[in-house]
């Protein structure tokens, strides 16, 4: 497909500033961009790189300096790019599909306005699901379970049984919500199983990625609050309670009956220990080792964690130990002293 | 559903403390609990907890001294209240749903009496299933499988060719058993695939979690021993012999070959090496990554992992590495010695 | 089933050094080997362990000595006992079983000669598959894919839209390919999502375990080189750009828009931060974090991860690290200077 800058301005209620009549062949970033392909500056700091993208044309903030391209002058050049690349690649929203023949739905389910429940998809007794949910191919919906409007499930998505999700909910392929918690009592030499009986509840505008894992609760649902953003491979524990407008990076691990205010960022690989509880804005350094509660707005990074600032010095310090441990053994020597500690010290 | 507390007495066999006609209606941990709600203590470390909860009732063990509150002494509370929480809500054990027409089985395969076969699960050649099994919807059982009684494959597992599962086996959604090991020799300039041809046997009373994988043995079988439990998203490399009634948490990997004696137990996101022997009873802190063989009951900890003590002492040191090096630096300077290392120490 | 030595030297075009009608019964290792087993010696460094097997027979190197068991000599044992074992147990290669029934195959689809469809298999619109795939049961092609020739995809693997995948392309049960890559913008209190628009293109001759996880790209592909070995549980983010002939194990994650050359290899439970790049041959120890580009050839550990070398120093350093505070502390006490810093040092 091409278009006119003309075409592709009118698309994005853009300015033009150039030639209108130029026309475009494909829409790149900066860096893989092509003669006759169009491209896009996020903000001034990306700028210079447009100089040398050999793009034809660029979507870009207002106020940019014009640097012989034509360009097409928008409030919000990432997402305007993003409908010219829909646009020009002929990406196309899914249109509701109806209820496959070969999905298999329990006839006690209702299931709201325009659905799309793809082939081998399964959704049991008694489950409520909203209008325009998208539920794909071999993803399996529970019983009991109650998802709100607009929520998409990737195919092989497990929900277990009295999941419940609130609108706009969307979860990646093979990731799988409510199964078991992990706990164990430890009787006779074996490890008994305690039951988990409660569920887990997702609020509004989740969106948790793929081969991700959440547990319900033993006795009481974990929970994860609105907005928050969970990637792939992460862990969330039974009995959680992970607030509102979180980022869990991937391979993330939060351990059981730990919570989380609103708005914390936990990098990639983190582990939040059991039964702590991190304070809101804090932010996690990747492979962090949460082991105990944190204040607000605190930046934490190691194994344990500590703040950012300590962590870094002491970082530092550990790059000079060995010529540390060198000076120590050189003023030893220098003083008469001997090297070995004059007694076990007190533990 | 509401019951008196007769009722639910009668139910778990207890000794009531109080009203015995009070009506409860629900069934929530101690911070959890309403008025109206039966709560549960279990043992005396968590009585403090009932005099603030607001439950109007409590399954307590005997001896707990009485507050006022209406109590049901039990000797178990914890799987007492787990019977109430079950009959309260109405929770029930799924019953059996023989073979579903929309579930896919070889015409050779035997299954034992009262099973559970559902929709879109599949179940290979000369593959043996026992009695009272339940294979959930999309989950997969290859070729020459054998699976005891009494086992649950929650959606979407998949049992690749020649797993063994013992009795009582519990795999959650999206785990995968039985996939090649990562087994590679580099020739020519690639790494050439190195068969991966046997299989898989898990001992009975093992649990596995949610996104797990466990590997088949190039030459001799993985195995996992009874008892077992494994968490989400945790992986067992091939060749590993896994012994009887370990832990292993959450995102924890094993590698090659390695073999772990009975009740080891792994924190979550903790790495074990190839080829090592982990002995009986250890405890591995989280995080931690074990690179040599550990004698039995050892407390290990960090990367590579030391002894807990060792490492704990380590730990406390590095805190103050930041004045250490301050102090040195003042040393050096008050003794009139040079900053600078004498010379580049022997390797 | 039973074999001569003669019949298997046949097999695997090897010469006979002993008994030539000697029966045997199983192929196991070495160390695994029972009377009436052959076994087999990968090279001279494993021979010691011959001397202590009870196999009655091996297949060997050429010049390893011998020691009075029958041995087959061929160029590459390893390879020459594969076969055997795979004689000996009956295994066979899989046959094409065309395309099941029960498979949901759109009428658009190009599908090569002597296919695999097996059922509950989903593939999606205008998606083109070479010759000899197999698709297992429930795996899910989206549309618009490019399949090569020799795909393997095992059971409930999902494909996304538009993922483009080479030759004899091997990818294991219940891994994700092409999800939404991990992209928000922080606007008004709120996670909003970018779109996550291009796709995933992995090269001939990759493999990827089990679980593991490869988002597709924002605006362009995120790549996966010919010849790259993935283990289970690993992440790929989006943007990513991986090299050929790269060793990625298990649990290991690549943060977004990073790079790798060729013959990368990753220990188990790496992490890559966002945006770095990693030069040719580079080899990563288990557990690091890599934060920086690193030139051709590194050999890194540790978190922040450092030269090898200099990791080891300081991992020996640490271990002195109490004894170094109490030597410390009796040099301050000796030369009476105070313990506590003289003032804040500058950051």
């Amino acid at each position: 497909m091409q278009n006119t800058i003309r075409q592709l301005a009118e698309l994005v209620k853009g300015t033009i500033l150039g030639d209108e009549d130029l026309v475009v062949h494909g829409a790149r970033t900066l860096h893989d961009a092509q003669p006759g392909d169009i491209t896009f500056v996020e903000n001034e700091k990306n700028a210079p790189g447009l100089q040398h993208s050999q793009a034809s044309a660029a979507i870009v903030p207002p106020k940019l300096p014009v640097n012989g391209k034509t360009l097409i002058q928008v409030a919000d050049p990432l997402m305007a790019f993003a409908a010219v690349f829909r646009h020009l690649h002929g990406l196309r929203a899914c249109q509701p599909i109806g209820i496959h023949a070969r999905a298999d739905v329990h006839s006690s389910v209702q299931i709201g306005a325009n659905p799309s429940i793809h082939p081998y998809a399964c959704i049991g007794e008694a489950t409520v699901i909203g209008a325009r949910c998208h539920i794909h191919c071999g993803a399996i919906v529970g019983k009991n379970c109650r998802l709100g409007d607009d929520v998409v499930l990737y195919p092989n998505v497990v929900l277990y049984d009295d999941v419940v999700l609130g609108d706009r909910v969307i979860i990646h392929a093979n990731s799988t919500i409510g199964a078991d918690g992990f706990g164990y009592r430890f009787q006779n030499g074996r490890h008994v199983k305690v039951p988990q009986l409660s569920n887990v509840i997702i609020g509004s505008d989740v969106e948790i990625g793929a081969c991700a894992t959440v547990d319900r609760g033993a006795f009481a649902p974990t929970r994860i609050g609105d907005g928050t953003k969970i990637d792939n491979l992460v862990q969330v524990a039974h009995n959680c309670q992970i607030g509102k407008h979180n980022i869990l990076a991937a391979q993330t691990g939060v351990g059981g009956s730990s919570s989380t205010e609103s708005y914390v960022t936990m990098g990639g690989q983190v582990g939040v220990t059991d039964h702590v509880h991190v304070g809101q804005g804090t932010m996690i350094g990747a492979k962090s080792g949460i082991t105990h509660d944190t204040g607000p707005n605190a930046r934490l990074f190691g194994i344990p964690a500590r703040p950012l600032r300590d962590s870094s010095r002491v970082l530092a310090s550990m790059e000079k130990l060995p010529q540390m441990r060198r000076d120590l053994l050189r003023i030893l020597k220098y003083l008469g002293l001997k090297d070995e500690p004059p007694s076990e010290p007190a533990a």
